[in-house]
Protein backbone atom coordinates (compact mmCIF):
# COMPACT_ATOMS: atom_id res chain seq x y z
CA UNK A 1 0.00 0.00 0.00
CA UNK A 2 0.85 3.26 -0.82
CA UNK A 3 -0.65 6.76 -0.21
CA UNK A 4 -2.23 8.01 -2.69
CA UNK A 5 -2.09 11.78 -1.45
CA UNK A 6 -1.28 14.01 1.88
CA UNK A 7 -4.27 15.40 4.05
CA UNK A 8 -3.30 18.45 5.44
CA UNK A 9 -5.19 20.34 8.65
CA UNK A 10 -4.36 22.96 11.29
CA UNK A 11 -3.52 20.38 13.47
CA UNK A 12 0.35 19.68 14.02
CA UNK A 13 0.28 18.05 17.61
CA UNK A 14 -1.91 14.66 18.40
CA UNK A 15 -2.72 16.75 21.42
CA UNK A 16 -5.23 19.38 21.84
CA UNK A 17 -7.22 18.07 18.42
CA UNK A 18 -11.15 17.70 17.47
CA UNK A 19 -11.50 13.94 18.50
CA UNK A 20 -13.92 13.88 15.38
CA UNK A 21 -15.09 15.51 12.48
CA UNK A 22 -18.22 16.34 14.38
CA UNK A 23 -15.98 18.26 16.80
CA UNK A 24 -14.46 20.23 13.93
CA UNK A 25 -17.23 20.94 11.47
CA UNK A 26 -16.21 24.44 10.86
CA UNK A 27 -12.28 23.49 10.57
CA UNK A 28 -10.78 23.11 6.92
CA UNK A 29 -7.99 20.69 5.27
CA UNK A 30 -7.20 19.99 2.04
CA UNK A 31 -5.68 16.83 0.30
CA UNK A 32 -2.80 17.07 -1.96
CA UNK A 33 -3.40 14.22 -4.57
CA UNK A 34 -0.87 12.59 -6.48
CA UNK A 35 -0.38 13.70 -9.91
CA UNK A 36 -0.88 10.20 -11.18
CA UNK A 37 -4.11 9.57 -9.42
CA UNK A 38 -5.53 12.90 -9.92
CA UNK A 39 -7.69 11.59 -12.95
CA UNK A 40 -9.09 9.46 -10.37
CA UNK A 41 -11.07 12.25 -9.18
CA UNK A 42 -13.06 12.66 -12.04
CA UNK A 43 -17.22 13.14 -11.26
CA UNK A 44 -16.13 13.58 -7.27
CA UNK A 45 -17.26 16.95 -6.89
CA UNK A 46 -20.83 16.29 -7.18
CA UNK A 47 -20.78 14.47 -3.97
CA UNK A 48 -21.36 16.64 -1.04
CA UNK A 49 -19.94 14.61 1.75
CA UNK A 50 -16.38 11.84 1.44
CA UNK A 51 -14.99 8.80 3.75
CA UNK A 52 -11.27 9.45 3.54
CA UNK A 53 -8.96 6.44 4.53
CA UNK A 54 -5.91 7.14 5.91
CA UNK A 55 -2.84 5.85 8.05
CA UNK A 56 -2.48 7.39 11.73
CA UNK A 57 1.72 8.05 10.93
CA UNK A 58 1.95 9.30 14.94
CA UNK A 59 0.50 5.95 16.25
CA UNK A 60 3.83 4.46 16.96
CA UNK A 61 1.62 1.43 19.65
CA UNK A 62 -0.95 -1.21 19.32
CA UNK A 63 -3.25 -1.77 22.15
CA UNK A 64 -6.09 -3.95 22.45
CA UNK A 65 -8.09 -2.02 24.96
CA UNK A 66 -7.83 1.65 25.47
CA UNK A 67 -9.34 4.27 27.24
CA UNK A 68 -11.25 6.43 24.85
CA UNK A 69 -11.51 10.21 25.18
CA UNK A 70 -15.27 9.75 25.82
CA UNK A 71 -15.07 7.94 28.16
CA UNK A 72 -13.16 6.51 31.82
CA UNK A 73 -13.44 2.70 31.24
CA UNK A 74 -10.97 0.49 29.24
CA UNK A 75 -12.79 -0.96 26.17
CA UNK A 76 -11.77 -3.09 23.11
CA UNK A 77 -9.73 -0.86 20.43
CA UNK A 78 -12.07 -2.33 17.77
CA UNK A 79 -15.17 -0.89 20.03
CA UNK A 80 -13.36 2.63 19.57
CA UNK A 81 -11.72 5.02 17.10
CA UNK A 82 -8.32 4.70 18.69
CA UNK A 83 -5.57 5.67 16.43
CA UNK A 84 -3.65 2.80 18.41
CA UNK A 85 -6.03 -0.36 16.55
CA UNK A 86 -3.72 -3.17 14.37
CA UNK A 87 -2.79 -1.53 10.96
CA UNK A 88 -3.60 1.63 12.36
CA UNK A 89 -6.15 3.14 9.89
CA UNK A 90 -8.58 5.72 10.07
CA UNK A 91 -11.67 6.37 8.80
CA UNK A 92 -13.48 10.09 8.55
CA UNK A 93 -16.32 11.55 6.90
CA UNK A 94 -15.49 15.06 5.38
CA UNK A 95 -17.80 17.65 3.94
CA UNK A 96 -16.17 18.19 0.30
CA UNK A 97 -15.99 21.76 -0.65
CA UNK A 98 -14.01 21.91 -4.05
CA UNK A 99 -11.85 20.45 -6.20
CA UNK A 100 -8.76 22.61 -8.17
CA UNK A 101 -5.87 21.07 -9.84
CA UNK A 102 -5.78 17.60 -7.64
CA UNK A 103 -6.44 19.66 -4.75
CA UNK A 104 -9.57 18.74 -2.61
CA UNK A 105 -10.70 21.51 -0.07
CA UNK A 106 -12.55 19.75 2.99
CA UNK A 107 -14.66 20.64 6.02
CA UNK A 108 -14.61 18.88 9.19
CA UNK A 109 -11.85 17.79 9.44
CA UNK A 110 -9.88 15.97 12.76
CA UNK A 111 -6.57 14.43 10.98
CA UNK A 112 -3.14 15.58 11.97
CA UNK A 113 -1.17 17.72 9.41
CA UNK A 114 0.56 15.23 6.67
CA UNK A 115 -1.74 12.25 7.28
CA UNK A 116 -0.75 9.86 4.39
CA UNK A 117 -4.37 9.07 2.31
CA UNK A 118 -5.11 5.60 1.81
CA UNK A 119 -8.64 6.18 -0.26
CA UNK A 120 -11.17 8.43 -0.76
CA UNK A 121 -14.80 6.79 -1.30
CA UNK A 122 -17.86 9.18 -2.10
CA UNK A 123 -20.68 8.75 0.65
CA UNK A 124 -23.52 7.27 -0.78
CA UNK A 125 -26.82 8.31 1.22
CA UNK A 126 -28.25 5.12 -0.27
CA UNK A 127 -25.53 2.79 0.44
CA UNK A 128 -24.58 4.22 3.86
CA UNK A 129 -27.30 6.13 5.74
CA UNK A 130 -27.84 4.03 8.63
CA UNK A 131 -31.46 3.96 10.38
CA UNK A 132 -31.82 2.69 14.18
CA UNK A 133 -28.27 2.25 14.89
CA UNK A 134 -26.83 1.54 18.69
CA UNK A 135 -24.27 3.40 19.61
CA UNK A 136 -22.84 1.07 22.75
CA UNK A 137 -21.25 2.56 25.36
CA UNK A 138 -20.67 5.73 23.74
CA UNK A 139 -24.09 7.11 25.04
CA UNK A 140 -22.30 11.33 24.08
CA UNK A 141 -24.71 13.61 22.97
CA UNK A 142 -23.06 15.51 19.73
CA UNK A 143 -22.24 18.76 22.37
CA UNK A 144 -20.24 16.62 24.38
CA UNK A 145 -18.17 15.23 21.36
CA UNK A 146 -17.64 18.98 19.85
CA UNK A 147 -16.53 19.88 23.32
CA UNK A 148 -14.34 17.17 23.60
CA UNK A 149 -10.47 17.51 22.78
CA UNK A 150 -7.52 14.84 22.64
CA UNK A 151 -4.37 14.38 25.07
CA UNK A 152 -1.43 12.46 24.05
CA UNK A 153 -2.47 9.22 25.08
CA UNK A 154 -2.68 7.68 21.94
CA UNK A 155 0.82 8.70 20.82
CA UNK B 1 -0.55 -4.34 6.48
CA UNK B 2 -1.79 -7.90 7.97
CA UNK B 3 -4.82 -9.00 8.13
CA UNK B 4 -6.60 -9.15 11.59
CA UNK B 5 -9.24 -12.23 10.18
CA UNK B 6 -10.93 -13.37 7.46
CA UNK B 7 -14.11 -12.84 6.11
CA UNK B 8 -16.91 -15.51 5.20
CA UNK B 9 -19.64 -14.79 3.05
CA UNK B 10 -22.45 -16.89 0.70
CA UNK B 11 -20.43 -15.13 -2.57
CA UNK B 12 -17.53 -17.30 -3.67
CA UNK B 13 -17.41 -15.73 -6.90
CA UNK B 14 -17.00 -12.17 -7.88
CA UNK B 15 -19.96 -12.27 -10.85
CA UNK B 16 -23.64 -12.31 -9.49
CA UNK B 17 -23.45 -10.57 -6.41
CA UNK B 18 -25.05 -7.66 -4.92
CA UNK B 19 -23.14 -4.42 -5.37
CA UNK B 20 -23.79 -3.28 -2.45
CA UNK B 21 -24.87 -4.10 1.45
CA UNK B 22 -28.38 -2.37 0.77
CA UNK B 23 -28.75 -5.28 -1.36
CA UNK B 24 -27.64 -8.03 0.31
CA UNK B 25 -29.78 -7.15 3.44
CA UNK B 26 -30.16 -10.80 4.78
CA UNK B 27 -27.57 -11.80 3.47
CA UNK B 28 -25.33 -13.42 6.70
CA UNK B 29 -21.67 -13.76 6.69
CA UNK B 30 -19.04 -14.44 9.38
CA UNK B 31 -15.99 -12.79 10.50
CA UNK B 32 -13.02 -14.96 11.91
CA UNK B 33 -10.60 -12.82 13.99
CA UNK B 34 -7.35 -14.20 14.60
CA UNK B 35 -6.76 -15.07 17.80
CA UNK B 36 -4.12 -13.18 18.88
CA UNK B 37 -6.30 -9.45 18.33
CA UNK B 38 -9.96 -11.08 19.86
CA UNK B 39 -9.09 -8.97 23.23
CA UNK B 40 -9.42 -6.25 20.66
CA UNK B 41 -13.50 -7.15 20.17
CA UNK B 42 -14.21 -6.23 24.07
CA UNK B 43 -17.20 -4.41 24.30
CA UNK B 44 -18.37 -4.05 20.50
CA UNK B 45 -21.55 -6.58 21.03
CA UNK B 46 -23.34 -3.13 21.91
CA UNK B 47 -23.23 -1.62 18.20
CA UNK B 48 -25.60 -2.83 16.50
CA UNK B 49 -23.71 -1.79 13.06
CA UNK B 50 -20.20 -2.13 12.18
CA UNK B 51 -17.56 -0.65 9.33
CA UNK B 52 -15.56 -3.49 7.60
CA UNK B 53 -12.39 -2.15 6.07
CA UNK B 54 -10.99 -4.87 4.05
CA UNK B 55 -8.98 -5.82 0.72
CA UNK B 56 -10.79 -6.58 -2.61
CA UNK B 57 -8.41 -9.55 -3.03
CA UNK B 58 -9.60 -10.23 -6.00
CA UNK B 59 -9.09 -7.19 -7.87
CA UNK B 60 -6.12 -8.09 -9.69
CA UNK B 61 -5.78 -3.93 -11.65
CA UNK B 62 -5.72 -0.75 -11.53
CA UNK B 63 -7.87 1.57 -13.07
CA UNK B 64 -8.63 5.29 -12.70
CA UNK B 65 -11.97 5.77 -14.22
CA UNK B 66 -14.34 2.98 -14.27
CA UNK B 67 -18.32 1.91 -15.62
CA UNK B 68 -19.95 0.92 -12.20
CA UNK B 69 -22.69 -0.99 -12.57
CA UNK B 70 -25.20 1.20 -11.34
CA UNK B 71 -24.06 3.60 -14.51
CA UNK B 72 -23.54 3.45 -18.22
CA UNK B 73 -20.74 6.53 -18.13
CA UNK B 74 -16.98 6.60 -17.03
CA UNK B 75 -16.36 7.82 -13.35
CA UNK B 76 -13.46 8.65 -11.66
CA UNK B 77 -12.58 5.48 -9.32
CA UNK B 78 -12.73 7.85 -6.61
CA UNK B 79 -15.64 9.09 -7.43
CA UNK B 80 -17.45 4.90 -7.14
CA UNK B 81 -17.09 2.17 -4.72
CA UNK B 82 -15.13 0.05 -7.65
CA UNK B 83 -12.78 -2.23 -6.32
CA UNK B 84 -10.14 -1.40 -9.18
CA UNK B 85 -9.38 1.90 -7.00
CA UNK B 86 -5.45 1.94 -5.92
CA UNK B 87 -4.88 0.12 -2.93
CA UNK B 88 -7.77 -2.11 -3.10
CA UNK B 89 -9.19 -1.27 0.17
CA UNK B 90 -13.22 -1.63 0.42
CA UNK B 91 -15.04 -0.55 3.34
CA UNK B 92 -18.83 -1.90 4.11
CA UNK B 93 -21.47 -0.97 6.76
CA UNK B 94 -23.23 -3.98 8.23
CA UNK B 95 -25.40 -5.42 10.82
CA UNK B 96 -23.51 -6.99 13.89
CA UNK B 97 -25.92 -9.81 15.13
CA UNK B 98 -23.33 -11.71 17.55
CA UNK B 99 -19.75 -12.51 18.78
CA UNK B 100 -18.87 -15.61 19.84
CA UNK B 101 -15.18 -16.94 20.76
CA UNK B 102 -13.71 -14.39 18.80
CA UNK B 103 -16.09 -14.98 15.36
CA UNK B 104 -18.58 -12.08 14.50
CA UNK B 105 -21.70 -13.02 12.68
CA UNK B 106 -22.68 -10.00 10.44
CA UNK B 107 -25.81 -9.43 8.48
CA UNK B 108 -26.13 -7.38 5.24
CA UNK B 109 -22.53 -8.74 3.94
CA UNK B 110 -21.35 -7.79 0.28
CA UNK B 111 -18.04 -9.17 -0.07
CA UNK B 112 -16.52 -11.91 -1.76
CA UNK B 113 -15.82 -15.28 0.46
CA UNK B 114 -11.91 -15.60 2.06
CA UNK B 115 -11.78 -11.50 2.45
CA UNK B 116 -8.99 -10.41 4.48
CA UNK B 117 -10.01 -8.32 7.09
CA UNK B 118 -8.00 -4.62 8.00
CA UNK B 119 -9.91 -3.28 10.23
CA UNK B 120 -13.39 -3.13 12.08
CA UNK B 121 -15.00 0.18 13.47
CA UNK B 122 -17.99 0.44 15.39
CA UNK B 123 -20.85 2.88 13.73
CA UNK B 124 -21.59 5.35 16.00
CA UNK B 125 -24.34 7.94 14.97
CA UNK B 126 -23.14 10.75 16.52
CA UNK B 127 -19.98 10.51 14.08
CA UNK B 128 -21.14 9.17 11.22
CA UNK B 129 -24.55 10.34 10.69
CA UNK B 130 -24.43 12.73 7.80
CA UNK B 131 -27.43 14.90 7.16
CA UNK B 132 -28.58 16.70 4.11
CA UNK B 133 -25.84 14.50 1.70
CA UNK B 134 -25.70 15.19 -2.28
CA UNK B 135 -24.69 12.07 -3.86
CA UNK B 136 -23.48 13.12 -6.94
CA UNK B 137 -23.98 11.06 -10.32
CA UNK B 138 -25.36 8.41 -8.25
CA UNK B 139 -28.84 9.29 -8.28
CA UNK B 140 -30.06 5.28 -8.08
CA UNK B 141 -33.28 4.32 -5.54
CA UNK B 142 -32.22 1.95 -2.59
CA UNK B 143 -34.55 -0.21 -4.37
CA UNK B 144 -32.75 -0.37 -7.65
CA UNK B 145 -29.68 -1.18 -5.63
CA UNK B 146 -31.35 -4.02 -4.52
CA UNK B 147 -31.91 -5.28 -7.82
CA UNK B 148 -28.48 -4.77 -9.09
CA UNK B 149 -26.18 -7.56 -9.36
CA UNK B 150 -22.72 -7.72 -10.07
CA UNK B 151 -20.37 -9.12 -13.40
CA UNK B 152 -17.28 -9.88 -13.80
CA UNK B 153 -16.15 -6.11 -15.01
CA UNK B 154 -14.10 -5.66 -11.93
CA UNK B 155 -11.76 -8.92 -11.91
Amino acid sequence: MEPIGIIHSPFADIENMPIQPKGAAHVEGTVHFRESYVEGLKDLEGFSHIYLIYIFHKAERIRLTVTPFMDSTERGVFATRSPLRPNHIGLSIVQLVKIENGMLTVKGIDVLDETPLLDIKPYIRNFDSVEDSLSGWMAASKDEVAKKRSDGRFK
